[in-house]
């Protein structure tokens, strides 16, 4: 079949939005039309040409919601008509990772993925003319129609907006999952989160989520206070505005340091912040933000010696399948909330404008609706 | 009263054993008579002048065994005759580290022992001159009686020969204690342990206490080989002789990477080794070894956010009067071996061999009996 897309032919450029041939899902395969996708950093750091590990010509996009339109031979988990959201985590629910309790990281079919390729090492997209285009973290999700391993599949309610779960297939369970999957937080804690774009907004809900005491939200842009406010953070502080060193005051502010803090930013600078105003005993930190080829995390051992501890979280130590329909129904209940991060809605042929609302800073969350 | 004592009047100078002048236990405080005490890197490290907060003079020594000869008034848990082991790390059972299960660090008396003194602000000892001379620890188990607060002390049953558990008073809980309590390490499990002197071999024994699967030694110096066998390593690693990066030849060695390492080296580099082989996904790197001052660690982060984890341990996460009873009755019941690792006994006059020895390295402990 034939289907739209938006077409990333080499680094630094544009995406194209144009028609490209896709093949029909193979055994364990499954045809998904899109209908709605959000546009995130991610997408943004590999079309930049930053990713090292990034590929062209792709098919960039990996937060999306759609409808199952058909299914390949030996699927049995979805059907034609399930709504679902593509995972760049997939969950096999076999391999030795996803048997470890303490890990999300499915790795059945993650040298394929990485590749841009079907679990079978072939793309289902073409150019008309033949040539091949590559898929992007498995899910593609710039393209109207895309194909999808069975387990990259979440399915979800039917009642839920396209439009503003699709937010979910990334940003919301990776900030919201920090903090219940990763930290595994309590009531009555204190945290701190660095960064308050579309990451850091979701921490703060997260913990707001579990009954944390004190939200403390740290931003050099001050116009994040408001939004961040509106999610659950209790106190803001300025980077730019402090006097002396931040560790100190952000230990004094939270009455001996954090419980949890969170880099939502990718700064090795601020990761190191981060890990040293966790309390003295027993603070986590915990690593979201992506940093650059090559840059580095330090710190002095005394301070992990004496109890700090440093983690990280990929897609928020989620299990897509089974922890996504979850928070979809948290976002149904209310229990969390998404459309106030959806700033701005486009079009797929408007779809360079959300990068260009993301370059400057203006967009929590661009979503194309297709 | 007068006892007689090692006393280290300054940096880089061998320690004088000498009488000295002793107070008796004020308020909440016990006269204990030392009757064996180990010499750890610590004590070496102080004496040296390489630990920037090192004070002097000063009686050394944190890794006793003893019999309690007199209490302060208000003193309950302890009585005369019992038989105890002093805690440079306290259980007060009442402040908010002690109250916090996941913390060991009682910070109850912590400043003032910082500063070589009783927690009134004092010290008992002085020279026959009557000049003040400083605690170390809070223990100062290098003169043969000794002043400690009853919240520092840990009751062990009377049969337990004090010129092996004394070791218990530091190196073996150390050790034994990052496994249980730090890692919570579980029966099956891959590890790796960096440093197979005092500290490392205690890291050993307790991988084979929780029944782990593999576990890897890894030192420079192939004597330390045949004592890590008897304590139950299973593989050992000479960076020198392994041809390329150390890191995927352990990860290889573990099939896949260990669930968990340990350094008991202090070497930065090291630590970063140790983090890097850990298990993607889950595992965890902690971090024994005390690193020089101003010495950092350094990764990539995306070892975290890949889901590594780094972590530090003090005293082994052990609370002293709760746990430290409970290794002495490991041992006392065979769980647990010491023996072998009590390579050189030693009088008082003769403490300087202790560190002589240990700068040679031809002691794994050497212990002083009074
Ligand atoms: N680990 C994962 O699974 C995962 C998933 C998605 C995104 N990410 C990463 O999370 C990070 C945040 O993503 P986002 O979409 O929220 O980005 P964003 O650009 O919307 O937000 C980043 C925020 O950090 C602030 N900031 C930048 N430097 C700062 C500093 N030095 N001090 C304080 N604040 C600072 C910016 O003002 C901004 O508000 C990115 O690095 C992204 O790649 C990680
Ligand atoms: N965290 C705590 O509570 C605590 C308590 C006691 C001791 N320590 C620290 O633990 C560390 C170990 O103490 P120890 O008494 O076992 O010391 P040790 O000197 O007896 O043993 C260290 C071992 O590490 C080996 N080693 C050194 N550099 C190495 C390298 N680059 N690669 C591989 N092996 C290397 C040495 O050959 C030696 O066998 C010290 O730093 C000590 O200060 C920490």
């Amino acid at each position: 079949m034939k289907t739209r897309a938006a077409v990333a032919w080499k680094a630094g450029q544009p995406l194209e939005v144009t028609e490209v041939n896709l093949d029909g899902p193979r055994e364990g395969e499954v045809l998904v039309e899109i209908k709605a996708t959000g546009i995130c950093h991610t997408d943004e750091f590999t079309l930049s040409g930053a990713d090292p590990e990034g590929l062209f010509p792709a098919i960039l996009g990996h937060e999306g919601a759609g409808v199952v339109v058909d299914t390949g031979p030996g699927v049995t988990s979805v059907k034609k008509g399930d709504h679902v959201i593509p995972l760049y985590t997939p969950e096999c629910r076999e391999c030795d990772y996803c048997l470890n309790p303490k890990t999300n990281l499915c790795q059945s079919i993650r040298t394929t993925q990485g590749q841009g390729l079907m679990p079978d090492g072939t793309s289902r997209f073409t150019t008309l003319d033949g040539d091949p285009i590559l898929h992007y973290m498995g899910t593609s999700t710039f393209s109207n129609y895309t194909v999808l391993p069975e387990i990259a599949l979440a399915k979800i309610r039917p009642d839920a907006p396209f439009d503003k779960v699709c937010y979910i297939g990334c940003g919301v369970t990776t900030g919201v999952g920090a903090v219940i999957n990763t930290a595994k937080a309590e009531p009555g804690c204190r945290a701190v989160v660095f960064g308050l774009g579309g990451i850091g907004l979701n921490v703060i809900q997260g913990l707001r989520l579990i009954g944390a005491d004190q939200i403390v939200g740290v931003d050099l842009n001050p116009a994040k206070r408001e939004m961040a406010e509106r999610f659950g953070m209790t106190d803001f502080v300025n980077p730019a505005e402090v006097e002396g060193d931040l560790v100190p005051y952000l230990v004094n502010l939270t009455k001996g340091g954090a419980d949890y803090t969170f880099d939502a930013t990718g700064n090795v600078q601020v990761m190191r912040t981060a890990l040293e105003c966790a309390h003295k005993g027993w603070g986590e930190s915990i690593i979201i933000g992506v940093a650059p080829s090559g840059a580095e995390i330090a710190t002095r051992p005394f301070q992990l010696v004496t109890g700090r501890t440093w983690k990280g979280t990929a897609f928020g130590g989620a299990r897509g399948r089974t922890d996504v329909p979850k928070i979809v129904d948290w976002y149904m209940q209310g229990k969390i909330e998404i459309d106030p991060m959806i700033t701005h809605t486009l079009t797929l042929d408007d779809i360079n404008t959300g990068f260009d609302l993301m370059h400057a800073g203006e967009s929590i969350r661009s979503v194309v609706v297709y």
